[in-house]
Formats: structure tokens, C-alpha cells, sequence
């Protein structure tokens, strides 16, 4: 899969495509990510790509011009399954976005600044507004970031046994149960005997109901859909014991 | 206001912190970030601070001992308002948590990594647990930089007139409007008129037309909210015209 990202600030994506997981992913050649700087789109020799929004006291808005150019430089070297927007009026971010996604050959994100990106662009080329949540940041590049790490990791390949993504939250819409690892006691505080016992189908039955009450506590939502899809688990299951 | 941040691969970290807002908050002195390498309280020479799950077939778990060396030695040089870890299963990070998160003074962040961090620390130390979303990445390196970018730029002096965070969506409860820039024409689009009008007036009740509709249309879930708390607003508001 490809990733191309356009956005003002390149080097804020360096760590993140630098390191871990998203590295391993393009040294194995499974995804590449190409960062594009917007400013080497600029209209004039001043680097110009924004201007004063229409109608705002404040606020600098990313220009049609240098956009354009940029997205239709990349259209014409390859499809692209989505021309993705970050932007916080999007569609929330979640894992189901994620796993269509990890479907596709190329995708193309455009990151916004400041107020955002001049509103012909969305209506020209965009074809999926996302938005990693219901907050403010001052760019699109850490969702960008967001959405590169969750989709690449589903791909076959990019994670190993120890980073396993079966038991992960949100694949089969129940939270992940709590972890321990060694030492069984420190200072005072134990292991969950029955992790250390041995037996597979009663550690599995302790995490089902771990992942089960810890849903219901902290996600009504979630827990209330999954009951609704699988009415052959009695409700009395999830309780704290 | 200061943020710490105790995560097991801080380079992920570099770029965010070290370009655009984040900097410039952190030159001007108004905030300070701090990144822990935990490998640095490793248990062994080896650099050992994860473990096999106990009960699991698969996954890694960050240990008790390393993560609890960083946190008490922190704690011992200052208070801290929270000490948050980033996981799935966490409240979910909206605009409200981080307008709370910006009148505090230290704050503390530990990054899941893996499988995440064995269940006695979240006992013994956390204070808050925060998910930027229902979704699944390799680390919580990406959600620590989200909540310093969220919370950063909303203390005073962060962010300047350009950058404004007052028309920013959710602030309001309502997703911002359209914004658009110069030309006022561009390939056979046009501006809408009412914002090349210079009738302040009339520009901002389009504007506020156009955030009603647009969250009317994306967010009904926010739009009922905002209308429940604006019973002065009549309900034809936020139409398409």
C-alpha cells in the first residue's frame, strides 16, 4: 500500500513514519509513505500557499492553487482508492474506517492548518472527511500519522506475533481485557491466579469476562451493540464477581 | 504548564514537538515537554522492560518495575494534576477533557505499547485513562502528542490572531463553517457572495447558518445537543437555502 500525505509542516511527520512499527513497514517493503510539502507548490516566490479566509477577522486558509496542483500531479501518476481531508467536521475515525482502508492500494490524505483548506478543494476532489475526534489540534498531520499507523498495521506482514492485532480493542468491538506479566507479586500486588494456572479454557472464559464487564463499565455503547449481536451470551455474564 | 511524557520509543516523538505550534509554545516558555525514555529504568542490562502476557499466546506487556521507577522519581521532584495512560479502553478525549487538562500544571502521560502496560500500574497510579478514539495503533505515542497539541494551544498566548482558536469547531458545540480564500473565482468556482459583501451582519449570520446545517447534516448527535441548550433558536435555522 501507498500513503501519499500533503501538508505545510513536513518535518512534524518525521518521527512518526521514522520509527517502529510504520518503519519496519516500509523497510520490508509492505507500505510506503511519501510526505509532500505543500510549499513546493507555492504560488509566488515568497513560498505563498495561504491567505486571509473571506468574511473571518482572523484565520489563513490553504490556497485552491498550490492544492490543486499537488493532488493532480499525484492523479496522474496513479488511482487513488480515497483523497482523504482531516478535518474536525469529518466522519469519526474508527476501527471499521480503518479495516476498509487496509483494502485499498493508495491512498492520497490532505492535511489541514490553521482555519482549514479553501472549501472548493473539499467539494472538487475530496472523497472521504475524516476526523480522528471530537477535538481541535492545529493540523491535520497527527491524524494523518493516526491513520497511517492504524490501517498499515492491519496489513498482512507488518505485525509480528508479539504485537498481534487479534486481541486487540475494538476488533470484535469489545475492549481488551486487563494484562500482567512477571513478576506474579510486587510489593503486595498479585497476578490474577488464574492466569498463572495453566488451564487455556478457563484463563479464555476469565478474559472473555474481563472484556465483557470492562465494556459494560466504561462503554455502555459499545457492550449494549455487542449483547444486540450475540443474544446466545446470557446479560448475567460481565458482572463483576 | 509542563508535560511529561514516559513512553518506550521516544524518537516517534521528535517531530511533533519540535516543529510549529508545540515549538513555539515551548520557546516563548509557556509550556515545557519532557519525554522519558523508559528504557533508561530497564530492570537489567539488557534494556528489559517488557514481558510475555501471562496467559496470553502472544503479546507483550510493559513491566511493573520500569514504569514505576519513572513515575515515583517524578513524582518526587513535583505534584502532578494527572497522571493519564493512553489505552483503547480509556475515556474517549473530546474538546471538553481538554479544556479541564489546560488549567492544570504538570501533567503526566505514560504510552501504552503492545499489548500495554501491566494492570498493578494502572491500579497503583493512574488517575485518568484516555483513548483519542475507538480505534487500534501500535503505541500511544500518537495520542500523547494529540492531547499536548489539544491542550497547548489553548493557553493563552499559544496560538496568535492567525491561528485563532475562538471560530474552531466544537469550542461551541457546532462544527465550523466553510472558509474560503483568494481568488474569488478559480476555475469556474466562485465565493460565495455574501462573504465578498463586507455586511458584517449578514456574514456572520451566514456563517452561523452554515455551522448550524453543517452539524445538523455530519453531527446530528451534536446538533440535538446545541438546539436542546439554544431553545431561543427556531428549528428552520440550519436549512439548506
Amino acid at each position: 500500500m501507498r500513503i501519499d500525505i500533503i501538508t505545510c509542516v513536513p518535518k512534524l511527520l518525521e518521527g512518526p513514519f521514522s520509527h517502529s512499527i510504520l518503519k519496519r513497514a516500509q523497510d520490508n517493503g509492505l507500505a510506503e509513505i511519501v510526505v509532500h510539502d505543500l510549499r513546493k507548490y507555492a504560488i509566488n516566490k515568497h513560498g505563498q500557499i495561504d491567505d486571509y479566509a473571506y468574511g473571518y477577522g482572523a484565520g489563513m486558509v490553504l490556497m485552491v492553487e498550490p492544492v490543486e496542483k499537488c493532488i493532480t500531479e499525484l492523479q496522474a501518476e496513479r488511482d487513488y482508492d480515497e483523497i482523504i481531508y482531516m478535518t474536525p467536521d469529518g466522519e469519526r475515525f474508527e476501527q471499521r474506517i480503518a479495516n476498509q482502508l487496509s483494502m485499498g492500494e493508495n491512498l492520497m490524505i490532505l492535511c489541514g492548518h490553521y482555519k482549514g483548506v479553501d472549501d472548493r478543494i473539499r467539494q472538487k476532489f475530496i472523497t472521504k472527511e475524516i476526523s480522528i475526534g471530537d477535538y481541535v489540534l492545529s493540523g491535520g498531520e497527527l491524524g494523518a500519522a493516526v491513520i497511517a499507523d492504524a490501517v498499515l498495521r492491519l496489513l498482512p506482514g507488518v505485525l509480528n506475533d508479539e504485537t498481534s492485532a487479534l486481541s486487540d480493542s475494538f476488533q470484535d468491538d469489545l475492549l481488551a481485557p486487563p494484562v500482567f506479566t512477571r513478576p506474579a507479586e510486587y510489593d503486595g500486588m498479585n497476578v490474577p491466579e488464574v492466569l498463572l494456572s495453566g488451564h487455556e479454557a478457563k484463563i479464555a472464559e476469565w478474559r472473555f469476562e474481563q472484556s465483557l464487564q470492562r465494556t459494560k463499565e466504561r462503554r455502555p455503547d459499545l457492550y449494549q451493540k455487542f449483547m444486540d449481536a450475540h443474544p446466545e451470551i446470557p446479560a448475567k455474564k460481565g458482572k463483576k464477581k
